[in-house]
C-alpha cells in the first residue's frame, strides 16, 4: 500500500476499505507515513467527505491507535456524556454526579478550553487540590467505588486523534463533519462505555452555528456509534446565548453547586434533565421521561446529587473545604458591570464574541500552553428576550487583572444586540437522533 | 500572515494577493513553513484552482525562490523551447542546434526522463563524455560563444519548484493545470529568455492526454508569459504513438543524427519545423511561416545544423568519435523483433504503455536515484494507420539484459491495437496559442 493512492483515491470521489483506513491511521501515529501526506489527505476528506462506512472504519482506527479501556470489572452500565461545548456549559459538572447517584456508572473523560469555549477539566482545577490526571488503575477503581469520576485523557488513549488534531488545527482542515465525528468517537469509546448521549450545541457560541450542520454532525456520530455496536444517543441544544448565568471556572463551580442544591438557573436545568433522563435510559434504569425526570429532580432535592458531587471531590483531592474556600473566592472577588448601552430587549447574543471575552480575562487560553486564571469570568445578568433599560448592568465581570478590563467590557457589550421588539427565543433542545439497536 | 489562514481562503474559494503567495513560497522555500501546511495549500488548490493573476503570482514567487540568470550579456534574442514530455520526443537534440544555426541564442536548461517519459538530458549522456552540469558561467559563456547549450538545471534555479514537485509526488497534487504551468515556466523564465516556444504534448503517451487539458495548459502557460512581459507560444502536438521511430537514449541521439543529416522521420521532422519557425518569429529573424520553414530545411540540407550539433558535443565533453562509437554501439546491439499477433491496421497505440516498456528495458527510471542503461530501446517499424500482417515484426528491441525481454515485448506487443479498419490520424500539430505582446 502507498499513501500517495490512497489520498489519490480520496481526492478523486473513491472509498477507501477498512484495511487502508487502519493502514493509514496506524501508519501516521507510528511516524512512518509523515505529516504533509496526512494533511493532504484530511483536506481531501475536506472536500469529498466520507461515507458512512468509512466513518466508523475511520473512528475505530483511531481509537484501536492505543489503549482501549476494559470496564467490565466494574458492574452496571457505563454511560457517559460528551458536549461538543459552548460558553457557560457546566452541564458535566452537574449531571456526572447527578445520573451516579442514581445509579449509573460515570467513566467521564473530558477536556479543556478550546478556543471561544470552556473545558471541564479547566473548571474542575478552580477547586484547590482537584485532580485531573488520575492513572487508569485510580480512574477504574474511583468509578467501581463511588460510581463517577472526570479526568484528563491519557497519552494512551486514541493517540492517533491528539496527532490528527493537532495537524488539522494547523492546515484548516478541523471543520469536517466526518473527522469531527471520527475525533470525538474515537476517543469516547476508547473509554470502553456501553453507552453515550451527545449534547450537540447550534447557535452564536457552537462550533455547529448551523442547526443543519449540528443535525448532520450528531446523525454521523449516532451512526459511528451503531457501527461499533454502541448506544449512542444525540440531543442538538441551544447555544445561542451562555448556557446559565455563570461563565469562567471557579464561577462555574459556584453555579453548579447552586444547581445541586436546586438553585440552578432553568436552562442549565433543563438541558442536564434532558441528558440524564437519557443516560437513565440507555442504563436501563428509568425508560420513561417523565419518571426519568421525576428522579432527577428527587436526586437533588433529597441532596443525594450534592454529596455525590462533594464525594467525587474529595476522592480526586480536594475537600468540602475547598469548596467553601472557592465560593467565598467568588464572592470577595472585584467585580465591575458591563451597562447596557441602549434601552429594549435582547434579541441576540454573540455567544463567541462572549466566550473570546472570558478567555481575554483571562479564564480561557489563547495557545495550548497558556495558564489559566481560575477566579476570573462573569455572571450573565440579562438572558434573551429580557428587557433591559440603558444603564442597567447586563453582565457582571469577576476580574483580577484591572488592564484586562476595557477589551473584555467592550466585547461583552458589543456581543449584546438590543432591539425594539423581543424576539422569540430558540428552542432548547432541538431534537433528538438514536441509534437504533 | 499565517499559513493556516491563507489554506482556508484557497479551500473555502478565495483568491490571494500576490503578497500572501510570496510569503508562502518563501517561507516553504526557507523550512519556516512545514511541508504539511504546503500539501494541505496544494490540495485545496487541486480543488479550487486559481485565477490567472494568482497563477502568475505564483510562478512569479517559484522564479524568484532563486538565482534568476542573467543573460543580458548575450547579444540576440535568448529563445528556449520547452516540451510537456513524451515516448521519443528527441525533438530539442534536433532543434536547439538548428536555430543557433540560423542565429536564434538558445540557453537551454533540460530535465530526466519521468514515470514513462524520456529525458533530453539522459539521450544526452549516452554521448561518450557528455557533460550536461555546467555552471552558470560555462553554460553562459558557450551560448555566446556557438549560441547553444543543454544542460541540467542548477540548485540554484527555482528551487522552490524543487522543493514543492517533491511534495506534489508523494501527495497526489500532481495533476493541478496552474500547478503544473507555475513549475514548468517558474523554471524557464529563470533562465533569463527573451522568448519561449512550448510544445505541449496530448494523446496516449503525454502526461494531457485528453487535448481539451492540453489546450488548458497551455492557455495557462502563455497568460503567464504575457503576465510576466515575455513572449511564449504555444503548440499542441501529438503524442498518441512514439515521435519518429526511436525510442531510447542512445538510439534517440542516432535517430537526432539522421533527421540532421536530412533522414530523419517525417512526424519529426514535422513537429521540429513547426516549433522551430515559432522560434525564428520570436527571434524576429524569420517571421512568415513558409519563409522560415525554408531556412530551417536550408540548414539541414547544407549541414549546418550538424555541424552545429557536433559543435555543441565538443563544447560540451564529447567528441565526433564519440558520435561515431555511439551509432556503432547501436549498430551492434543485441536486437529482439516483437511480431504482429494479428493482421490488420494499426488503430491506437498505447503510447504510455510503450513508454513504460522503454522504462522496463532499462532505458529510464523507476526510482529518481535509479541509473539508466543508455544503449536499450526500440524502434518503433510500424506506425498509427498502417497495414500489418500476422507475424510481421512491429518493433525492434535493443537490449541489453535478456531476462527484461519478456516483460518489455509483451508490453509492446499488448500496446498495438489491430483492427479490421484503418483510422484517421490524429493531427500532428493542432493549434497554438500566442501571447498578445
Amino acid at each position: 500500500m502507498r499513501a500517495v493512492d490512497l489520498i489519490q483515491t480520496k481526492r478523486d470521489g473513491g472509498q477507501l476499505t477498512r484495511e487502508e483506513l487502519a493502514w493509514l491511521v496506524q501508519g501516521h501515529t507510528a511516524g512512518e507515513i509523515p505529516d504533509y501526506q496526512m494533511s493532504a489527505f484530511l483536506m481531501a476528506v475536506h472536500f469529498r467527505g466520507m461515507t458512512p462506512q468509512e466513518t466508523v472504519w475511520l473512528t475505530e482506527a483511531m481509537m484501536r491507535s492505543g489503549e482501549v479501556l476494559d470496564l467490565s470489572s466494574i458492574p452496571g452500565p457505563k454511560i457517559d456524556k460528551h458536549s461538543t461545548g459552548g460558553v457557560g456549559d457546566k452541564v458535566s459538572l452537574v449531571l456526572a454526579p447527578l445520573v451516579a447517584a442514581l445509579g449509573v456508572k460515570v467513566p467521564m473523560i473530558s477536556g479543556r478550553g478550546l478556543g471561544h469555549t470552556g473545558g471541564t477539566l479547566d473548571k474542575l482545577e478552580a477547586i484547590p487540590g482537584f485532580r485531573v490526571n488520575l492513572s487508569t488503575e485510580e480512574f477504574t477503581r474511583q468509578v467501581r467505588d463511588i460510581g463517577v469520576a472526570i479526568v484528563g485523557q491519557t497519552a494512551q488513549l486514541a493517540p492517533a486523534d491528539r496527532k490528527t488534531y493537532a495537524l488539522r488545527d494547523v492546515t484548516a482542515t478541523v471543520d469536517s463533519i466526518p473527522l469531527i465525528a471520527a475525533s470525538i468517537m474515537s476517543k469516547k469509546l476508547a473509554e470502553g462505555i456501553d453507552g453515550l448521549v451527545l449534547d450537540v450545541k447550534t447557535g452564536s457560541g457552537a462550533f455547529m452555528r448551523r442547526a443543519e450542520d449540528a443535525r448532520a454532525l450528531a446523525k454521523t456520530m449516532v451512526d459511528i456509534g451503531q457501527g461499533m455496536g454502541k448506544q449512542v444517543v444525540a440531543l442538538i441544544t441551544d447555544m445561542s446565548q451562555p448556557l446559565g448565568r455563570m461563565v469562567g471556572n471557579a464561577t462555574e463551580v459556584v453555579e453548579t453547586l447552586r444547581a445541586l442544591r436546586g438553585e440552578g438557573p432553568e436552562d442549565l436545568m433543563e438541558v442536564t434533565f434532558a441528558l440524564g433522563a437519557e443516560m437513565l435510559r440507555l442504563a436501563d434504569i428509568e425508560r420513561k421521561p417523565s419518571a426519568a425526570r421525576q428522579r432527577l429532580r428527587g436526586a437533588i432535592d433529597d441532596g443525594r446529587a450534592l454529596r455525590k458531587f462533594q464525594e467525587m471531590v474529595v476522592r480526586q483531592g480536594g475537600s468540602e473545604r475547598a469548596l467553601d474556600e472557592l465560593e467565598q473566592r467568588v464572592r470577595q472577588a472585584p467585580t465591575k458591570p458591563v451597562l447596557a448601552p441602549a434601552s429594549g430587549f435582547v434579541t441576540a447574543i454573540d455567544t463567541r464574541q462572549m466566550g473570546l471575552a472570558a478567555c481575554i480575562l483571562g479564564a480561557g487560553r489563547q495557545k495550548a500552553d497558556d495558564a489559566v486564571d481560575h477566579r476570573v469570568g462573569y455572571e450573565a445578568l440579562v438572558k434573551l428576550g429580557e428587557r433591559v433599560e440603558r444603564g442597567q448592568p447586563l453582565v457582571k465581570v469577576f476580574y483580577s487583572d484591572e488592564a484586562k478590563l476595557p477589551e473584555a467590557i467592550c466585547m461583552i457589550a458589543a456581543a449584546y444586540e438590543i432591539g425594539e421588539q423581543p424576539q422569540p427565543n430558540p428552542p432548547l433542545v432541538y431534537c433528538s437522533t438514536t441509534s437504533q439497536m
